[in-house]
């Protein structure tokens, strides 16, 4: 299986639940494309929502190309399979330009139907609001990550973050060593 | 709860399953007596194994006092629970003492019932071989962690490096800032 990063990004969203004050946090976008040539060519578009706050804070979604036909008639998209990742990744730049405004033109939406974010399915909406309505360019529904997908996500987080330890730890050496001998040879 | 704990070290020990040739390895025990006070007074010990190379190894034990009777008697114990851990990591210590030894006097193994670690319950043996024979000093049952004791524990190892991570930019950070000032003043 060949995976290919396109987008991660903390991104500025607002949280929905149903009877609850909407509130506005950071959740780590990540975008993948996933293909594997064996035994039949087959395209995943894997996409991860994380807290870096919260590391039980998991959402999934896989669009395999027959689900992005459904997809694409559900919502009215006119791009294929191939166009899309470059599309949502353009939604998301809009709404990362005015994430901090008071009034965004462009906002992204978390919408979960449980009053908080309780293991249920939830929406991430790109929705841009206009003087006339609210208009949704995208929907997609994510699904909580169980406990064994947690911990896979988990255990590749922390492989990651030894390896940035383990390079700082590195760098620091050198600099100290450098300096030291620069500082002694000035000295002399 | 309150949670204090006693011991935290790699530890090499011999991996022995059935029907597979014996092996070294090194495992991560930590050792930690919890206690809570409400509703009842009531303490744990509690010991986990862990691999520094493996996220995803994780075996639990938990010996409450009432435990503890059960076990006292199974092994013929003469100590009581509030002496059993420094018993316990006397005789780790012994055996860290002696691990690169090619024949160790005390031997920790860890047992499983499979051919491999294969999320079977295993035995932790304290094992003293003299020249008449070995003698098992300690021998106690683990359970494999579940996906959701992982999630918690690899959580937990993640908060930790992100702070010593955190520590470290920090560091890097005043090392490069006192060197550079030190170099500037000697180079007037």
């Amino acid at each position: 299986m060949a995976a290919e990063r396109l987008f991660e990004r903390a991104v500025r969203l607002q949280l929905q639940g149903s009877g609850c004050e909407e509130r506005r946090m950071y959740v780590r976008v990540s975008i993948e494309l996933q293909s594997t040539s064996t035994p039949i060519h087959k395209r995943d578009l894997v996409v991860q929502l994380t807290d870096d706050t919260d590391p039980f804070f998991l959402y999934n979604l896989v669009i395999s190309e027959e689900d992005f036909q459904s997809l694409k008639f559900q919502q009215g998209l006119l791009v294929d399979f191939s166009a899309f990742p470059q599309r949502f990744i353009d939604l998301l730049q809009q709404c990362i330009q005015e994430q901090n405004k008071d009034i965004p033109r462009f906002l992204l939406q978390l919408v979960s139907s449980a009053s908080a974010l309780d293991h249920k399915p939830v929406f991430l909406n790109v929705v841009e609001t206009n003087p006339f309505k609210h208009l949704t360019h995208l929907s997609l529904q994510f699904l909580p990550g169980n406990d064994a997908e947690i911990k896979k996500f988990l255990a590749n987080c922390l492989k990651c973050i030894k390896e940035e330890k383990l390079l700082l730890e590195q760098k620091l050496k050198k600099t100290e060593d450098d300096l030291t001998r620069q500082l002694n040879f000035t000295q002399q």
